[in-house]
């Protein structure tokens, strides 16, 4: 077998707007099981749009857009259901950056052999296939960015903008959620910056300055930026897809604001769609009742779907979307305030 | 009912020195479904600890230490069957470094009404509780080691090295990882360093510093050191609890070797205890042969265990301690390797 | 709290032919993970339906019809979308069955006190609430008609079908998967029949006749005639929702033709919604590609989609009902098959 | 590959009074998460095996005797740990039995071509083979059987003790359960008989007798008959691994006394040993606090452990073993018990 043959047919992003899932989740409500759950997280969603000052926050861990979720976050982005985003690198990375630049993932499948994909340079995400090639070209980019700009610590949020911008210069046409936050200046926060192809691109930049002056990524810096959302903030959401450190990181700010001096309220609305069970103890699955005894989420208005991403979540976007209630939304602009606190 | 009412029963560490497991995982090897696995990941294990050239790294994600592992990790590293660390942040700083002060975790239930113990400022980790307030001083802790640290970026190795220091004047007698860890110059990385207990530690540093030069975290320089580890040394080994960040960020080095020129071999070995399933794309249950497509995993001896790890790590860890290869062993000291480079 | 309080919002039934799937299973056909199986199980059962020789057993068991599934399947029946149905006693009896004479599910949840719902003569299922006292009355119904009967051994199947037989004359216009195959002359077979309600009535119609002849319940029956329509029908398809026994009854006709020297094919075509995971060896959770071992399902169309029934059956079940393949489809009325035969 | 060499190696049965897990357990109890959970179910079965008058029924589901826990149950029934069983059907029939009359499991792989397997006859467990030729003469032994006795309706339990005697009389030598219950008057329920090479077995004798006289298996008279035990009985403990229709089955037989107007106590103790997760609403996971609502299952001493039983089950059954309150046990020979009834 060829590689061209394995990286044939391309995954499509699913369009939220195409169909219409609010007959079906109006059902669902009436229902039981996860059934319900997630109509009732749609209902949570579509409660935190209508409410023009609460700050949405959307957190994705996961493989999710080289599954084809892609279209549905530039969507949310768009329409201002989302304010900040707080994901895992890979995602924004490997897989947003990644076909910003062009490169596509494709239609795999989990049965083959994995000794003959690694000759082929063929990665596997389960049933999705890259180009290893394609991907060290995205490493390099991200070098070439962070050769650019001038040395000192970076945000991830910062740094993602670079990005955004080059983008914006270069591949002005890209379907990317990384250059649609550039242009709203909705901030994107990565927690494990360097867990990605974004560190294959910094740590090359950093052997290549050796003991010169060099461009660092201060993840206490993100932590900071994203509580000082918060603080000046009345009300947050949280839309969680997967869990991990995405999750952890943005329950924590209501915390570290407290910490820091400032009195905030508790996450008003959490949703999170996640096939992780809570009885290992592990982060990703901890139920949002039990954030609620850390003082992190607010109890009333959360819901756990327990359901793969790839079904769940266009159901309860094209919901929200088709209710309209985003429309009298407007751009929050997190970036700009972000940065003039920085000068 | 009363906090301390709430927070009366410690959770204590399970001794692997204290009962051996052989017999057990020598029938299980025998059997079929997740003993047979268990049995032969703890087989690999020994092989890995029988060849002294080979650097083993310990991946720990999930809520380890608060369910009583802690004294299991010291033993491993006591007994060099640990040569690097790469964790969570919570593990490292919210469990070991909070008990190296002197605080405790509780049995708790996870049957109990949240509100409730928010009012009490009771923390909730399934069914174990601290408290919140003894948490904030571990927080503050953190802060006062950033304070006294020279300003410039540190990779979380270097942080938790300065930690160790702390503990080692302040608490020499605490039974803890980072303090095993500092005395034995084994290196520790944190690569979402910021998500625990030293973000917020380390966000009052740097908000009290303000626009003046300050102490940042370098995620970037997490993953360079980490692959100055793997360039020097012919193999690796993996032992891998949960997944999630230090998962993914251990089984990127071998690629991140190549991207920066050099000829490394795949992680020989690789073991994981898990109860995440792969089939929803996510990184914490991609399996260890999808890790091969991408270079990263050698095939041949990996190893799979779907069990919680309060139950599979002591019997694999039992067994290994008691097979008593680790005898010939010597310590690696890691971090005296990487702090030569870094001068 | 009154027991009228909490049973009071009763559960709804989906209604596949309200909305249309057809858009979003497209799309999900394009993505990866648990979204493209969920399209490509759709296209496999659209493909049974176009294909008129082919019968299609649709297995069932968990929860499904107080979660809200009984419609669908009834629309399924009166499409001929299904020409037998193998399921769980208390889908067929306790829910099914119950709800035809006249009771309902109540909207519930899993966070109440089970001991105070005890008190109350309240059956909590997950999040959904029944009367135990409804129960009863269904118990004994079960009980009159087993009275009613010729005492002799009855397969499950012919049991069912005078259950159906006292709904059409006492409780015509019920919405009954019961009701619509006794109508329809399609077979339900129930395994495990005494496991269930059923088995409630029948114990009271076995211990009041004592020594006396009786009616009693022959699950070899049932394995015998389920073999007759696989040993008559040149190709079958599986729909299976949840595994256990009605899976492994299915699945096992094809090698209990052969026993009886009869050469069949293999199951053609077979999908399943489970949550169930393969790795502790469990039946509900092994793959189709296990089964294919076994010489039970062929390879080829089989697709396990690993979502709740709640969330992914409608999905598959409206699409394919809006493909209209069905509409050339003419009932195999196999109760009369059977019946004959028995004569 | 010749079939031979992919039988080759034997899967051995795990002997709990090789090892003592005694000091594992008492440390596990002082941890949390599943560890401690472990240790409490251990300790309710201990408690149970104290109090003499108690009935322990064990209720079997999944694959366990094929993955080697075969040895271990017939310890228990030697050691009068346990008093009743209600099993799945292959687990007695297509795993004992069949071992019993001299067959095998062997280790095997899921990574393997099935296709390959099912020309060869090799039948597929996971990881285990068996020679599907082995099974059949399996299955012609039970016709063989029924062809012996007097046709009439049996219960499940009635036959088996017919095959017990078979055993007794051809393979008194043979490790088997059911041998070990015959001997000792233990009475083994298999709910869905058919649904396993019994059934096989018994749809050849049945066709073989047209319309003449036949063995028939009642499942309503099982249904009966253990209520009637738990009608005698003051005390019943339960102890399951998995799910399924052998939990279900015996948890509705305290309903069932009430049903037939005898007032008797819920199940006083249960431990359920699963992966299964509650969220979809299945009954193999249902927590034993949703039984304690439906009065089946009192509140106190109840405990699940959610792990896989080839790990958990031998530590569990280990301690109890050695903590040898089974020594003041005395077999309560309900196999008389029931056939005195019967006369």
């Amino acid at each position: 077998m060829k590689k061209r043959q394995l990286l044939k047919k391309q995954i499509k992003h699913i369009d939220i707007k195409s169909f219409d899932s609010t007959p079906m989740i109006k059902s669902m409500g009436e229902m039981a099981f996860q059934a319900r759950n997630l109509a009732r997280a749609a209902e949570i969603y579509d409660k935190m749009v209508s409410e023009e000052d609460v700050t949405i926050i959307l957190c994705l861990a996961g493989s999710l857009f080289s599954a084809g979720l892609k279209k549905l976050a530039i969507d949310l982005v768009r329409c201002n259901m989302v304010d900040v985003i707080v994901s895992s690198g890979a995602i924004i990375v490997d897989q947003d950056f990644f076909e910003a630049l062009g490169f596509k993932h494709y239609h795999g499948t989990p049965h083959i052999d994995d000794e003959m994909l690694r000759k082929m340079s063929i990665d596997r995400i389960y049933d999705t296939f890259i180009s290893e090639d394609d991907l060290r070209i995205c490493d390099l980019t991200v070098t070439k960015i962070a050769d650019s700009l001038p040395p000192r610590p970076y945000s991830s949020r910062e740094f993602i903008k670079a990005m955004g911008e080059h983008l914006y210069k270069n591949h002005p046409e890209a379907e990317s959620v990384i250059l649609e936050c550039y242009k709203r200046d909705v901030p994107i926060f990565v927690p494990a910056f360097s867990d990605c192809s974004a560190g294959f691109g910094l740590i090359c930049h950093q052997q290549k300055r050796g003991k010169a002056e060099k461009v660092t990524i201060d993840s206490a810096k993100d932590f900071l930026e994203l509580t000082k959302i918060k603080i000046k903030t009345a009300d947050t959401g949280l839309v969680m897809i997967g869990g991990g450190v995405p999750k952890n990181f943005v329950q924590d700010v209501t915390v570290a604001a407290d910490v820091l001096g400032h009195q905030v309220n508790m996450h008003k609305y959490a949703i999170q769609i996640t096939v992780a069970d809570e009885r290992d103890g592990a982060l990703s699955s901890s139920t949002l009742k039990e954030a609620h005894s850390w003082g992190k989420v607010d109890s009333g208005f959360e819901q756990m779907v327990f359901c793969e991403a790839t079904i769940a979540f266009p159901l309860i976007a094209s919901y929200v979307y088709h209710r309209k209630s985003w429309q009298k939304r407007k751009p929050k602009r997190n970036n700009r305030f972000l940065d003039e606190r920085e000068d």
